[in-house]
């Protein structure tokens, strides 16, 4: 039987024993389907694994708050809309199939004038506000 | 001066450090820009490193080989056309705005019937074709 191969049943216990639910992993992942599946904003919610790194979705509108992250790089990649991340001495300007390396202990502050889709990349476990914790502390591990 | 802040130029030595060029990781990266600087298929180009995963452009068209990544897990993100990942028991279509991951030991083949534009993440030092070499077996480590 095609649909419930011995592959796929094996990948679904593997994400099965990953995440503790199950999780075909041969489904590939369509981004505007997943955002479609939240509203709110500063919420990253999980779409993907890879290793011990996690893809995720965010929108995000207005200012969030000044913070870095002292054990790790973070990969900013707007999918729709214009975002700005300001860092100490300059603002750097995010439209559209554009992408940022925030290096590991460097503070900064994204914001979005108007709402704007964005997808992070960064290890397991880490906390979106980094070392400054607040209202706009998200929880960790929410996946759509 | 703005230009040529403490900031920036830390950044730009700690970049030099990494890779022995000078990168000034203060520089957004533009996907479609990078597509522009090279043609040919089966060539993946770094444009980015978080930590110690690199993101990767590369242009495919034709059938890749059939191969595996013992150790780790490959991110296919489609930024313009289509591909196909072909595994023992069924073939997946990406399109635009579409991602998969390939889970590590899983034997595939990637193909695409036109040209496709596609960004590969993975950990640094991973070779293209995995265990299987070949004629199609790129040169690690090319930045554009």
């Amino acid at each position: 039987m095609k649909f419930k191969s011995k592959k796929r049943q094996f990948l679904e216990i593997r994400q099965k024993e990953k995440h503790g639910t199950c999780r075909a992993i041969m489904v590939k992942i369509n981004f505007q389907d997943k955002f479609s599946k939240f509203s709110e904003h500063w919420t990253p919610k999980v779409i993907a694994e890879m290793n011990d790194y996690q893809f995720k979705l965010v929108k995000i509108e207005g200012e969030f708050v000044w913070h870095n992250h002292d054990d790790t790089d973070e990969v900013f990649i707007v999918i729709e809309g214009k975002m700005f991340i300001e860092f100490e001495h300059e603002t750097i300007e995010l439209n559209q199939g554009e992408m940022y390396v925030v290096p590991k202990g460097v503070q900064h502050k994204p914001y979005a004038e108007q709402e704007c889709k964005v997808m992070l990349v960064e290890p397991k476990g880490v906390v979106n506000t980094g070392e400054a914790s607040g209202d706009l502390t998200a929880q960790n591990d929410v996946w759509i």
